[in-house]
């Protein structure tokens, strides 16, 4: 397997004058095979340039064409599963299964949207025709739908290479909406994204789609995704990582002189209460279903329980013990690249050293490049609250434990945490009804509750919210897993009596597409 | 009719100590009856927190109580009516039947949300049930809705003090979503939201909702408003005003500890395309409308044309000549308030001075409080492209004009221009097709797109999208008017395996509610 290690701009390559850089084996700290080549200034300006002159015709591709794009996305992406499931696992010290199981979710995924496209309903489509006698004035012909926002660029996560990365959910939803892409492949994993991105490539040329709907740039650091957010010609930004990324970005999208929409996936500690029958009854159960939810992809999962809320007591006591043995023994493993080890490592020992926080379990003596290990915790209430710190996200195999002594300290805790992506409850029939003031407090601040589960495992579906309130994104109207994240790239759009032959299909008389319609308001497929 | 001049926290008046103000009649500058208090901080964090203490309350209302309340709110404002009637018109300068016609059109809003409310599908439903048995592992039961974001404010706009305002469409929408709302009066119509706010009051106790579901502040500045934004209980901002008040909002609320969501409708010049056939010929019977509408409502409406582009030749010239003297003769009329006045006359006289603008006509001679004459001007394509100035609103009975000599010129001018509300292409039969590139580029920088009409007069309907590009909203994903406006203030929702009895309505088996919702992704009312 050789690389070019040169961005991918439509369809030329990058020049290969500037920097260059190494994609790193996290397991042992050496350089993988192939050289990459940062994007220079005029390279983002290029990539930008070509979709934002790709966009009219890109936008106004028919659903055919868009679901065929995508489907054939995914066919690439298979016909390289094994040249992906040969360099990931190297890049980012995941095991081969994991990358062939994202790489199914990543497909399914572009699959998902091309199926949503084709049936076409997504636009929203509503028709309030014309009354030319009404008094005192005529009502004007109104048919509005939603519309592309325009070019989008798109952030490679470094914790999921393939399905929020260079061809993932921000990418496959930007595409259905109509939307070039510019994306970003995180500098971690440069391999991998040469190789989907190529994929992609190959695609927008098998189905004849303008040279722009999609470029790809390598590189290191702000200095390729900063100019891309600035860029006039990008209309919206999907992003993954970390709270400070995020909010980097964030800022500059909204200090450009047209601020754009930036949909961030920062932040969250994904907080488990647990009620006093539930602990009672399966503590044993519960405590290894958490140690595993901790611990899955060494605990590099936006939706990794950071926080577990117990009521006070002897079961207490007894939970604690068996999930910190569990934790001991799932012995950590190699992060994704060193940056999240070193976070890692310097967000335990800060905590580890807490006045007010007890270490229960840690394997610090497990060594290795990158390594990271699992740390269990122990605060009070009190510390808690008073502390912002502590309900800081720790991104890897960790997590804190507090007990409360009622519901009323237990309500304090829920409002007093910052928006989530999830939020779980472990409850047993005896436990309900659960007090409305604590559903109340744990809905507010999440975007996703579940009940007697665990918050890994993000199912791809229409009924899915992967999205919460700040900072578990930069906007909780917006979910980044699911169908629904078509949404975030398109926008309402009204035509006023425009001439029949002007109007696109998912508007016209007859309703050639036959999608689901509003027609003054009543939902028909008429 | 008496004003007690204070703000409605909840059920309660705030307090007389702070400082106090009149409201002014524009046509003479003298003050009206009633002296009005500025809440004090303290007021509006009551405000702020009575709409906390009401939220999980208020959001978990059935839709039969809220359509109640809205449909309870209408009802009061139709008994309101002579008070609003007579203070209104005294309070903007705006005609008696202005008053009544925009009392009908929000009654008419409250109205159209209750039945969105009551018919429920808005909440776009979606299920996905459990599949225990699916491998390789079992898929949970995912429930998906649209719920609250919580408590919003909403900041009453001068141009429209019912249907923007405290009754208004921001308002409406938001209690439709279940979200309380602490609106704050325009300054300059003080008595009018004191009428229609306590209206409101009197609907949330009728109706048996909890006391913080509505709450007025009045005051002058940002005195009351910034406070409010920064508030931690409000979760959302609907305003519709000026770019350099929008923009202040926007900032402070990207600033606060958790960003909230604002949306701003603020600036736009609604451009006009005039094509060759239309203009040679209707060129009369267009000058007249564009004439109508540039005055209409003293040109005080955001949909005003701002700028006119006419191809170049005689017709033009024909053209100019007979709207100029059509709007000699429309003699503008009297601000809503001194500060639209004083904007205005600084921005036309900036106009007139330009080196590279012609005057075409006006009224200076026209005197009187708060005075405001209509204004045309020219200038040339090279000009409108050197000088972003003479794009920027002057908001008011004003239009400039500028004639273009072929598509590429006027392809040049539409992508220059900022974010608009509307565009609109006065075309004849023999001027399509249009050029794709032209009618593509207007799409792109606007939000409704208008055949042959006027862009003044706003349809409130399921089809209307008010709202577009930046700098014309601050969220071109979001319309204020129409019913989907309630779309700002929602977000979605993810419940997993939650038990039966803890589902809301919407989301359980069984659909008692009777709405369309997705079942697997295919849409029913099963």
């Amino acid at each position: 397997m050789t690389f070019h290690g040169r961005s991918l701009l439509g369809f030329s390559h990058a020049s290969a004058d500037g920097s260059s850089f190494e994609a790193l084996n996290p397991a042992t700290g050496d350089a993988l095979p192939g050289t990459f080549y940062t994007a220079s200034a005029a390279d983002v300006d290029r990539a930008a340039s070509l979709a934002a002159e790709a966009s009219a015709d890109f936008t106004s591709t028919s659903a055919a064409v868009r679901a065929a794009f995508l489907r054939e996305v995914a066919d690439e992406l298979e016909a390289s599963r094994p040249q992906i499931a040969a360099r990931m696992p190297l890049e980012t010290a995941l095991p081969e299964g994991r990358a062939n199981g994202e790489l199914g979710r990543t497909i399914g995924q572009l699959r998902m949207f091309a199926a949503l496209v084709e049936e076409g309903s997504w636009v929203d489509a509503r028709l309030e025709p014309a009354q030319p006698d009404r008094a005192p004035v005529p009502k004007p012909d109104l048919r509005y739908m939603r519309i592309s926002l325009g070019p989008v660029a798109v952030f490679g996560a470094s914790n999921f290479p393939l399905a929020f990365s260079v061809a993932g959910g921000d990418t496959a939803s930007a595409f259905a909406a109509g939307c070039p892409v510019v994306a970003i492949s995180h500098y971690a994993h440069p391999g991998t994204g040469e190789i989907v991105g190529s994929a992609i490539q190959r695609a927008v040329k098998t189905v004849g789609l303008p040279e722009g709907t999609f470029s790809l740039l390598q590189g290191t650091g702000p200095d390729v995704g900063i100019p891309l957010v600035e860029h006039p010609a990008i209309k919206a930004v999907g992003f993954t990582g970390s709270r400070s990324g995020g909010l980097a970005i964030a800022e500059r999208a909204a200090a450009r002189k047209e601020p754009i929409p930036v949909f961030a996936e920062m932040s969250s500690i994904n907080p488990i209460v647990v009620r006093p029958n539930a602990l009672a009854n399966r503590s044993e159960a519960m405590a290894m279903g958490l140690a595993g939810s901790v611990s899955l992809g060494v605990g590099q999962f936006c939706t990794n329980p950071g926080l577990v809320l117990l009521p006070a007591g002897n079961n207490a006591e007894t939970f604690i013990g068996a999930f910190s043995r569990a934790m001991d023994e799932s012995r950590g493993g190699t992060a994704l690249h060193a940056g999240i080890a070193h976070a890692y490592e310097s967000a335990t020992q800060e905590r580890a050293q807490h006045a007010s926080v007890e270490t229960l379990a840690s394997t610090a003596n497990n060594p290795g490049a990158n390594r990271v290990n699992p740390w269990i915790f122990r605060t009070s209430v009190a510390s808690l609250l008073a502390d912002d710190s502590l309900t800081s996200e720790a991104f890897g195999p960790s997590t804190t434990i507090v007990t409360y002594a009622d519901d009323d300290e237990l309500l304090r805790v829920i409002k007093s945490l910052e928006g989530q992506l999830t939020m779980t409850v472990q409850a047993d029939d005896a436990d309900h009804p659960l007090d409305a003031r604590i559903v109340a407090a744990l809905q507010n601040r999440c975007g996703r509750l579940i009940m007697n589960g665990f918050p890994t495992g993000v199912e791809v579906c229409s009924a899915m919210v992967h999205g919460g309130p700040f900072p578990s994104t930069t906007d909780a109207r917006s979910t980044s897993v699911g169908t629904g994240a078509i949404e975030r790239f398109s926008r309402p759009f009204c035509f006023q009596d425009l001439p029949a032959a002007m109007l696109p299909d998912a508007l016209k008389d007859g309703n050639p597409l036959g999608i689901w319609r509003l027609i003054n308001g009543v939902r028909t497929r008429d």
